[in-house]
């Protein structure tokens, strides 16, 4: 009966070491930490990759959306008839269609606003829909539905939304829940202690999102079952939603999101776009795809909220913060969402006393959404700026201000270690290798073109964690299939899995099948976002992979007839470690050839309570401002970040000039302007929102990866980097440029009118 | 730290019952054992369901097959060139192009005969194929390559296959292989002991599978990772022969097979047609499809052969078997294949001496392929009418005869144990139902239609077991999906694994999604044929059900604070023995809210040595001879069926009313005719060739399951009935045919000229 023990291996035998970090750290890796190109390099070039908006089902029709637009309005009546008629036309839907009335965004359990509103509260608000033969027919009937609207008095200032005769976006006033307190220590006596005190109140524009995909889904019903191609940075939880909305068990809906174009945050709640689809395809009963145009991606699909942040810093004549008091307000647009900023403030640096408020208020604007680090890089903007404020009231370098005050831990309620915190090496390495303390000493020019220098910290609050599930199969040739239900958003989450597999197993990249981002096909993971993906679901593809070593080497110890002990696994084979001659290739191992293939199962194990794993980093650059046009040139950028072992440096690296290009366009370059006596956006479209381009870029970029691993609690001792990448980035930008012209120019982004506005302000001539 | 270990649970407490056997039957299930239509039977009806003959992909291009017209023929010269002028072609393959010189079949690790050969061993093998944008350009351009064959002389017959001067099939002569001979015992000895000797020699004629789908596949490149849609048996094996053709690692095969509809062996061999897609998709840089015409599927896609069977019995007058002699020979037509029948005369009874001898032989004919029970149905049309021929030469009544010699267990050089037999109780309870006892004492009709009845025994030897790995996923709203990657060929595997699901967690059926038969996301499996997906994988979906169920409890029982022993897991809530207050809903058990998903994966346990699990079956059935122009017409069919515990009631019956219909095929109506003058088929379409039909099958069918669980080693305790339901089929219209008529009719099918000939021979008038 031996032999019954050896098909319920899972993990295999007893002794096999948990997927904990004790099984630990890769002393030597050959393959972790170098640099990759994408496994699914080839399919991206060619075109062969599959993303949602290439999906073309037989029978297909084309969905349109018709939206408000105004600002603020009331839908009095809509007339489809017309519209009905248009040629091939085979559905129009509004609120009056029976299973369109469907309650939409959720927050607490509570679903509120609707998935077609007769208040419509913003424009771009969803009016109908329209599913035609081809995408043309269906914006052309899209124009022949008849609205009449009551037009209605907006707001889009942030403060007026707040102002007592304001109009009332939502019912209970504009208000978008209590504001969000932060509070430890004394404040009077921390400003008492106070030697210097800094105050100044900064300000962030609008940003957009803008992926390179547009949003959108391919909805297909098979009965009661719906399955739904999204461009998505979450599978589970778009089938979450949909289930919900349809009412159907998780078991019926489908979601597959195999490729997609970016998100950046906007993908990851669900579009109404793709239950409109489902909607427009259950009553066509014929497969529907709505891609929203570029415009639509500007106006519906999410933001990053404008912030004004107030921010007073008191510290010891020595450097030592004693207290800071912070005051923030954004809009989150129409609906429900925090546009906080306050963490920064409160945890990067060690101070007593803190008083920090997050005030969001509704406007007639589209919902906001989390983009790229929500909050965090706009309080960089104002927390590192305030900081070499500080600095240079104190006289002091601004790098040895910072490495006064690194904290020390959480200072939450409960305080929480830090799992591992390289923010000292970041500054001081990355100054290093930045050339800081020369560059920082240079004489100030003397003509209308002016170097600066300048660096800003910071910090990310989203550890990885459970839930994370994933499984290794090794082939009875030797090669392997990973699966796992992550989706790849761009960053090369399917390369940096293939590698550990890699790594592990002995078994070449390009002989590595990765299945990901199917609900039905793959294993759960939570959605790609808040940096996680990487701390969440690497050690579960390394336990799988070890969980499959493992196997080998219990059914190779059988074969051979040795003590597992002595063997060794290598050069994909499993070898006696005290005679080379007992030797069996993996491919030869017989219990290969008989289960056809093995297979590990690999989990994530959560961090224990009280401790925090955050990444940390700083970034370093140097700009050439024009005082005469206000223009800036950034010449060079370096970016040394802590988080964690890097897995592949060629993505890694990609991240974090990515991330940076992200932070010079919330610094320099973007903006949404809503125009004041509309309500509307007047530069929805890349030619008037200016997205950075290879020409705003520096165009000397350097990656200076900290690489230490955080592995106390993490066996591939990594932490986030996709939003670290963008957090310091508009902060050292704003450091530079007052490094360079002398004056604080508060206000994001850096446009040339901007700073012409400030140094006219501060009567500096050109 | 005690939190941890709840994320690398899998299959849970260290307590839990391993898939072996001994955790046991279903005392009572509510499902399990019911009739349920198919979980897919809406997919199916509506025509949702996507067969891979219904996959179309962009830029798809179609191919066709140009085929040797001759029965042996060599080819001098193939001009293309015309053909790749006709409008819409784009690659026109011959054995002189590049990468298409693929060595093809494979047996004992040899690769022998080509993809397209020069020498055309039988009508339709491959000679060249195309690519066009369409199928009728396809098939006109292949008629527009000139090819100059030199015909050969053919042999199509079996025994004139050996004779000195027939042409040679394969260059090493006609015999395939060295005959299979099976000894036991001392045949004089045996004989000599006889009592009764009967000895005549019986005919089967060559059957054709002709599954509903035809024959084919959709190949699609992404650069070196190579897509198949294939109507297969079994993804995995399709997959294994594809990475060997195209020497790619199996991890960048994809083979997909959601759907086939129908095979009975003919697919479990990958085509020929599939590679040749592939090689097209290659060269055109296109995806392409080749779905076989229905001549093709008659001619080239396999067959069961025909057999000539000389058997000779001896018993003592008690009845008691002394000695059975066994010569069977039949043709793998043009390529090697085993055409044997030897198994059931050497397994269904006791018989101390036996000796049997298979031979293959080779002819210019299409290969043969396994088909529902290979052999076997033959070896019964032989074996079982001896049976009746000696019962009646002893004056025994025949199920008297039968029940006198079953077998004790296997006589194999080592003996195995049966792990369950309930042939007895097959018989026994056949004969009841069907009222056996009264029937065979009827008096003879005197008219020319004379009723008769008649019945057969037998036995199957392909045994299930490992490997089978299969993963259930309890969603977090209490919804399931099943991953497992067996085939369902059309028989409801879909269907009863999700019962197992639905009877052991409590989830309604139609919350349950089962993914399945696609190699890159779902688990391994063997292909679907031998009867075995039913004992191989059920095991290992109980298994994979039990593992969350055991998950579930050791949640509850950390969220309740009670030990797990005083908890029940019932009506979808786990809840306290001693204290029905003490309660928790699955879908409130907090772990799964916070897992996302809970996971289980299951195993099949190999059984032990020793032993040998075999499904039994006796068939019975009344027919009506018109002895005037030699008409049968089948009045009544009972097939009683020893395929262990029965899961979906539904689905068996049909299974057995299927393989009757089948076994009726080979006895009375399908034959394949080669044209003697030219080797070629002439019945290759459904008019012809001569399907059984609503009207050929009995009115009256009952299915009589022995439903007895075969548990000591499965879990499910199941055995197979696909094959069993077709093996004594034609054996039973046989003896019911020598019962109502006085003479015994060795030849099948019983066609009316057949059964007139046997009258005219044996001077019966009508």
């Amino acid at each position: 009966m031996t032999e019954r023990h050896d098909y319920h291996v899972d993990g295999a035998p007893p002794e096999t070491p948990e997927n904990d970090a004790a099984a630990g750290a890769w002393p030597e890796t050959t393959i972790v930490g170098t640099r990759q190109p994408k496994v699914d390099g080839y399919e991206r070039v060619s075109g062969a990759a599959i993303f949602p908006h290439d999906v073309s089902l037989p029978d297909m029709l084309h969905g349109a959306i018709l939206r408000c637009p105004h600002a603020h309005a009331n839908v009095l009546s809509i007339d489809t008839s017309a519209a009905e008629r248009m040629p091939g036309v085979h559905a129009v839907i509004t609120n009056k269609t029976p299973g369109a009335a469907i309650s939409w965004y959720e927050r607490g359990g509570q679903f509120y606003g609707k998935l077609f509103d007769d208040h419509c509260r913003h424009e771009g608000e969803e009016v109908a829909a329209i599913a035609a033969d081809t995408f043309l027919q269906a914006m052309d009937a899209i124009r022949a539905i008849d609205v009449e609207y009551e037009e209605l008095p907006f707001v889009i200032d942030d403060a007026q939304a707040l102002e007592p005769d304001a109009p009332a976006v939502q019912e209970g006033g504009n208000m978008a829940g209590e504001p969000r307190v932060r509070a430890r220590g004394d404040m009077e006596a921390g400003f008492a202690e106070a030697e210097v005190v800094v105050e100044r109140t900064y300000r962030t524009e609008c940003q957009i999102h803008a992926p390179m995909e547009p949003h959108g889904s391919v909805a297909r019903w098979d009965g009661n079952k719906l399955t739904a191609w999204d461009s998505t940075q979450g599978v589970f939880s778009v089938q979450e939603t949909l289930s919900k909305v349809f009412g159907l068990p998780m078991s019926n809906v489908r979601v597959i999101g195999h490729y997609m174009g970016g998100g950046f945050g906007a993908k990851l709640e669900t579009g109404k776009y793709t239950v409109i689809a489902a909607i427009l395809a259950r009553k066509t009963a014929r497969p529907v795809k709505i891609f929203l145009p570029r415009e639509d991606c500007f106006t519906v699909t999410g933001n990053r909220p404008g912030n004004t942040m107030k921010i007073k810093i008191g510290a010891t004549k020595d450097g030592k913060l004693t207290a800071i008091e912070y005051d923030s307000m954004g809009s989150c647009g129409a609906y429900r969402y925090g546009a906080g900023t306050g963490t920064l403030s409160a945890y990067l640096y060690q101070v007593a006393n803190l008083h920090s408020v997050d005030t969001t208020v509704y406007t007639n604007a589209g919902k906001a959404r989390p983009m790229r680090a929500p909050g965090v890089p706009q309080a960089a903007w104002s927390l590192e700026q305030a900081m070499d404020d500080l600095a240079e009231a104190l006289g002091m370098d601004p790098l040895e201000l910072r490495l006064k005050n690194l904290a020390t831990g959480m200072q939450t309620e409960e305080p929480m270690q830090f799992t591992s915190n390289q923010l000292r090496a970041c500054l001081e390495k990355g100054a290093e290798a930045f050339g800081w303390a020369k560059a920082n000493k240079r004489e100030p020019d003397k003509g209308h073109i002016k170097r600066g220098v300048g660096f800003a910290a910071g910090m990310w609050f989203y550890p990885g964690g459970p839930p994370a599930t994933v499984i290794v199969k090794l082939h009875s040739d030797g090669s392997a299939n990973l699966n796992m239900g992550a989706s790849d958003i761009g960053t090369g989450t399917k390369t940096w899995a293939a590698m550990i597999v890699a790594e592990e197993l002995g078994v070449p990249l390009d002989k590595i099948q990765v299945e990901h981002a199917d609900t039905a096909t793959t294993q759960y993971a939570t959605s790609s976002g808040g940096s996680k993906t990487v701390p969440s679901d690497s050690p579960a593809v390394l336990a799988a992979a070890r969980s499959v070593k493992h196997q080998l080497l219990h059914f190779a110890s059988q074969q051979l007839e040795l003590p597992v002990e002595d063997l060794e696994y290598a050069d994909f084979a499993v070898t006696s470690t005290s005679n080379a001659e007992k030797t069996v290739a993996v491919t030869e191992i017989e219990m290969l050839g008989r289960r056809g293939v093995i297979m590990g199962t690999g989990y994530r194990d959560p961090n224990p309570e009280g401790t925090f794993t955050a990444p940390f980093c700083a970034q370093f650059c140097e700009v050439e401002v024009n005082t005469r046009t206000g223009e800036i040139k950034i010449l060079r950028f370096l970016g040394a970040h802590d988080s964690g072992r890097v897995l592949n440096r060629l993505t890694y690296d990609n991240q974090v000039f990515g991330g940076i290009a992200m932070g010079i366009g919330l610094g320099v370059t973007e903006e949404r302007v809503l125009d004041r006596r509309t309500g509307k956006m007047v530069n929805a479209n890349f030619h008037d929102y200016k997205i950075p381009t290879m020409l705003d870029v520096a165009a000397d970029h350097l990656c200076h990866p900290i690489d230490v691993p955080d592995n106390d609690f993490n066996s591939t001792g990594t932490k986030g980097l996709g939003e670290p990448a963008t957090i310091p980035t508009a902060a050292a930008v704003g450091n530079a440029v007052a490094n360079a012209i002398g004056i604080r120019v508060t206000d994001a982004p850096l446009t040339p009118r901007t700073i012409r506005r400030f140094l006219d302000s501060a009567g500096k001539e050109a």
